[in-house]
């Protein structure tokens, strides 16, 4: 049974780069099944990529091919690759969005993709790798080819590091790494970085204009219109507005630094 | 044979939320077909949600699963529902939605999704029940589980109403539910309300900076960039302009109230 | 095996229209396979239309069905049609889109879609023939039938031309055809036209506020933020910014003339 191919890119909803890969991988896997995540990464943001596929990945079934196209360096010395971890599968550029991808977990198997019996034919452009290598790649895998197939075995990814939280005994600073539709802001702090050791301590959170006391389970915990903390369905500490928008109501943009103090004496 | 499954939320097209639950989907029901009505309702709106979905509905063959995630209440006390209605299936949250969407019909057979088996393990989480209660059981009901398989049996919805038009022998008051993608404003105000025991009488249509002579069949029975009104593809009467955008141009948003008058003296 | 079937529109995705095609399809041809082009087309605009699919249509396999709807002129006399082109299918309003999308190629077969068994029923609406005519007979040849079956023969299509590009042995002036994304700027200027007997010969490209010398091959060829001119993955010259946008930073919108300079002596 052929597998599901996901689809990250910032090629935006407009053009027809989406429907060009669309038709390569299914002239090569005619029964392949394609399933959007997004295509409107900001142009080139290599983080928000991994960050938006990380939310993702772990709902596909096994053998599923996420195929990620966010691609500055493209007809550059950057190396195409597919690699599996777990169960999953992943095709792009080498450019860090897979390291950022899966934090500090090494791929099961990583090939480069320079076999060139993979690639469309004709020769790849220098500025499409998506349509020409990654899109052929990934439908090849998902209909039964292996890695060792289209690629050349390789060690190592290009490394590229998320901005990490500090913390210390009086509290927690971390950053937003990403609003969302809703207007919620979503940090890189989790929730065992925040609970290791400090269970049912008290904290206030700072984070643009707004000062934010406890942390909640959800949304209505809250009065519509008022800002709360709470971890949010990816695992991470987020800052919303019930039925409202944080990210407008108190200027916080991606990059924005949260600050979060213990608020009661240590026993 | 799988069913098709229909996806209306107010998640947008950036972030992952939409592919998750596709990935939780296809997990479930691998041959489910997926059919995304519009993940570009505004935040929360439960009657923008309701109106989109009930203008694709009808179009679906027997049997369809219409997914419908617009839930500001997550994680309170509002129900998790699914229902039939004539030949199609609904999941999505008792917020008033599927009332709105079916007017005064009432579901054939109604029942809270309250059946742990069929949410996603682990325990769901308060902030994304669309990933964890109703992406499973419309996967569950896509691959031929019943209503009943997927929960306990109800009886009422949660009630939320449309605004109706007002009508008497001097005209009809409505209101514009709807600005399309065109700029054109669809009402409230339905080709039978205005017809009955009125046909064949001349009105003005009185709407934002506009006045409107008749109603027309087709865009082009006015001249390029002038107004007008017809009854449009959703059986409700429209303001638009030939080759335009009615909204822009006469300063029409949803809410606007439209203000149709008979200009002929009753025989 | 049921064929492709590719959607190309201006309804955007807001709206409940593409999923009202899509409903119509899989009620007739419950196993077609659908792939969303664009409907991110600009109100009406035919020309973008015939841009975006024309970048699409050669990636996919035989036998697809590409559905275009943009119809300014729907409910008026111009007429629905179905044709071939080698081996792939086209369903939509005969208003230059299809001349635009083959330049001077002539369609293989061409019918009128007046036969009304194979239109939706009840009686097709004046507003929406995408949803009325032109799904059913897409939904109708991706599983089986001919040209014939559903339409009746015709000799010609309807006229429209791309604006064309004029050389002579100074240079060569074109225009700014389309802005994608990235804020790539794609000109009408095919690398045919500007290498004709020119192989070898330096240039500078005017264009906006930006003069560009020379022709690269790739984005990385210059500095990141710097502007290049570049033939893109449709083989139509582009001018772009490493990593930037040239759009905005050059203030080149859609329909910019752009020139192209020899700046040697011919030898």
């Amino acid at each position: 049974m052929p597998r599901i191919i996901t689809l990250t890119t910032d090629f935006g909803s407009r053009d027809a780069y989406v429907a060009a890969m669309k038709g390569v991988i299914l002239s090569i896997c005619p029964d392949a099944r394609l399933v959007d995540v997004s295509h409107e990464i900001a142009p080139q943001d290599i983080m928000e990529a991994a960050f938006v596929l990380r939310d993702a990945v772990q709902y596909f079934p096994a053998g599923t091919v996420h195929l990620a196209v966010v691609d500055p360096g493209v007809g550059g010395s950057r190396r195409a690759v597919a690699l599996s971890a777990g169960d999953q599968l992943f095709v792009g550029p080498d450019n860090g969005l897979f390291t950022l991808l899966m934090g500090s977990r090494e791929p099961d198997e990583l090939v480069v993709l320079s076999r060139a019996e993979y690639w469309r034919t004709p020769a790849p452009s220098t500025t499409f790798h998506g349509r020409d290598i990654f899109a052929p790649a990934a439908a090849h895998l998902a209909c039964g080819k292996t890695l060792q197939d289209v690629g050349v075995p390789s060690a190592t990814l290009e490394p590229l590091y998320w901005a990490l939280p500090i913390a210390d005994e009086q509290g927690v600073q971390g950053w937003v790494v990403h609003v969302d539709r809703f207007g919620n802001c979503i940090t890189n702090i989790s929730r065992a970085l925040l609970d290791g050791g400090h269970e049912g301590r008290t904290v206030k959170c700072y984070v643009g204009t707004a000062i934010i006391p406890n942390v909640q389970n959800t949304y209505g915990d809250v009065a519509s219109g008022e800002p709360l903390a709470l971890f949010g369905s990816s695992g991470f500490l987020e800052v919303a507005v019930n039925n409202g928008n944080a990210s407008k109501l108190f200027s916080i943009r991606k990059g924005a630094s949260v600050n979060i103090v213990f608020t009661d004496k240590r026993a």
